[in-house]
């Protein structure tokens, strides 16, 4: 353990399953949290997800790096006399499980309260503890639907998808992140512990952006636009002779460099598209008239060209892409997880790039089920 | 300001602008930090996003509650004193400006660090202040491109789609916070200020979830699915006699009450669907043999069975029908905004709910443009 990391203090008991929460706790540990992963005898659900790499999970250990495993069965006596020692010696306790559960095994909230009250509590669930879904079973999935972020990702109104990374669970975990943070900084204040109900619905709500007060505003059902951005022009994905190119002008200034960059200068100068608001609202023509001209050269030609010109632009970069990407590497964001037999396994890095950390490439080993146990019962002992 | 919140003695200098900036400032305010909002002499550029309201940015309102405006004209060295008496009396400065643009106004990090050694400082860029692209301006829609998201969003591999909320920015600006936190909880360790590096891309790439290492170990590039997920099945929308319905299956016994939910017993009992990875091999038929019974009935009829069975499954809530949904509006998730003559504009609320906060329905105003001049000069006579 770092002694220098910021949360080199704090220990974590870690009773979540999957994504959200493990995701989570992944993040605290890069900061220099100790995760003690409480397992149930079969292990995390994720354990059993492909693809396999020398028949361990590449799901399981993407997302565990760096933490140690105990199996804990909450139907046995003695697991739960080890479970209450390890909440005697633990700052946080976090779950996703649904509401009610830890309850049912004799961790009700005021149990903890009382007879451990520093201790922060950080709850992960579909829908929160309170309202007529509470009792209700989630999945990302159910919640990228219900929570409105589906209707709105898409080719238009009747053809919407489903975010290809699980945001439903993702941004769950990041709010519970800055709820353990927070909560540890309100008890260095108050010297009290305290519990975070966190519902992920919730927290997709919050991240809908504008749509929300431009629905209130104009009455009109905010629909998918595709590639496109529903208040900047030309912001989006267009066609060229071999492929497709992201681009963003955010500016007149910068409209008038990119209408000179595809060689129609006069684009520019037309009443339509003079202003954001009205290239907005002349989209389709827009569009059309982006596309004549980048249709007639390649991919490659146009990036040389927007490069020379300061346009902000992109390849729609598939995963193979994002790990060979120069920028990506120099950042160490894509690492090598070199564990038990396993070589050169690729796994996402930490973007936390702080002045009193290294910018660390070193990755740690994802525990075996149960793989801790004797270490951590050594300190309970 | 409520002293019992947890950052009521932090004042955050915030100098962000738009989305990944301004979404981060206001968790900030909403945990009870202060926030002085610095603005160039034409404001924010969002303060121009429509629609607009009483003459006023419904998008600028919905992203900067609570915070306190002055302008500050860099070029202008009467405001540059105005600056650094502000620097003296906050605890964290916040920018998103490209990497440089401080520096080149005389605030470099060295002289941050030198003149105010508690300062945190947290800058989010496209990509970072190192690297090839770091000069490179950005936008929410490039580093979606570049990131890889979009590449795994939508129809198939020939049909990919922006995420309809401008998920660049929003997870940039969570992250934030996890690191203006982590840099308090540091000082108070340490009593020294720190600096985050963070970059919008190497977000993007901690986001991707198992799409790098399922591409490491299969070598297969991952593609959209459309409404599927790559590694459960079946989760995903499926069709009804008159729309949509999201469906959620996480294990066997779940899947053998949703085919008796169906009406096709039958189904759970196939060995080609006789468990998830099996079922994932041979989703098509799966998809096609759950559609021929789904599109029997409408939509509200399969949401009554699924309740009583406790499927996991929701519509495909459109913005309108997440701002009526009993949950969230039971979790306060909708807020009506009622200032300067606007009445009930809605705006989505905070997720975290923590014991030692009311779950709040007070929301605060959004500043004009200079509105707390002399307020905040007062801080600094």
């Amino acid at each position: 353990m770092n002694k220098n990391l910021p949360l080199s203090n704090i220990v974590v008991l870690d009773l979540t399953n999957v994504l959200s929460g493990p995701f989570a706790t992944q993040i605290l540990s890069d900061l220099g949290a100790e995760i003690i992963k409480v397992e149930k005898p079969n292990g995390d659900d994720s354990r059993k997800f492909g693809p396999f790499i020398k028949k361990r999970s590449s799901y399981f250990i993407s997302l565990n790096r760096g933490k140690k495993s105990i199996v804990v069965d909450f139907n046995n006596e003695e697991d739960k006399k080890i479970f209450k020692k390890l909440l005697a010696i633990s700052d946080v306790i976090i779950d996703n499980f649904k509401p009610g559960t830890l309850e049912k095994y004799g961790f009700s909230s005021s149990y903890l309260k009382k007879n451990f009250p520093l201790l922060i509590q950080t709850k992960i669930s579909g829908f929160g503890e309170t309202g007529p879904l509470k009792e209700n079973p989630a999945y990302d999935m159910i919640v990228q639907a219900m929570g409105g972020i589906m209707s709105i990702t898409g080719k238009d109104k009747n053809e919407t998808y489903r975010v290809g990374s699980s945001i439903g669970d993702i941004v769950a975990g990041l709010y519970a992140v800055i709820g353990v943070l927070t909560q540890i900084i309100f008890r260095n204040q108050s010297k009290k512990g305290s519990r975070l109900d966190l519902s992920m619905l919730d927290c997709q709500v919050a991240i809908l952006e504008n749509a929300i007060a431009r629905y209130s505003v104009e009455k009109k059902i905010p629909c998918p636009l595709g590639t496109d951005h529903p208040s900047i022009t030309p912001f989006g994905a267009f066609k060229t002779l071999d492929g497709t190119l992201a681009i963003a002008i955010g500016n007149n200034k910068m409209f008038k460099d990119f209408c000179y960059s595809i060689k129609n200068e006069e684009l520019h100068k037309k009443k339509k598209y003079e202003n954001n608001a009205k290239r907005n609202k002349n989209l389709s023509d827009l569009r059309r008239d982006i596309e004549y001209q980048m249709k007639k050269k390649k991919t490659d030609y146009w990036c040389k060209v927007f490069v020379k010109n300061k346009i902000p632009h992109s390849k729609i970069n598939n995963v193979k892409d994002v790990i060979k990407n120069k920028q990506v590497e120099n950042r160490k964001m894509i690492l090598d997880y070199n564990f038990n037999a396993i070589n050169n396994l690729k796994i996402s890095g930490n973007p936390l790039k702080f002045s009193f950390m290294n910018i660390n490439d070193n990755v740690k080993k994802s525990p075996d089920l149960n793989e801790n146990k004797s270490e951590i019962l050594k300190k309970i002992k």
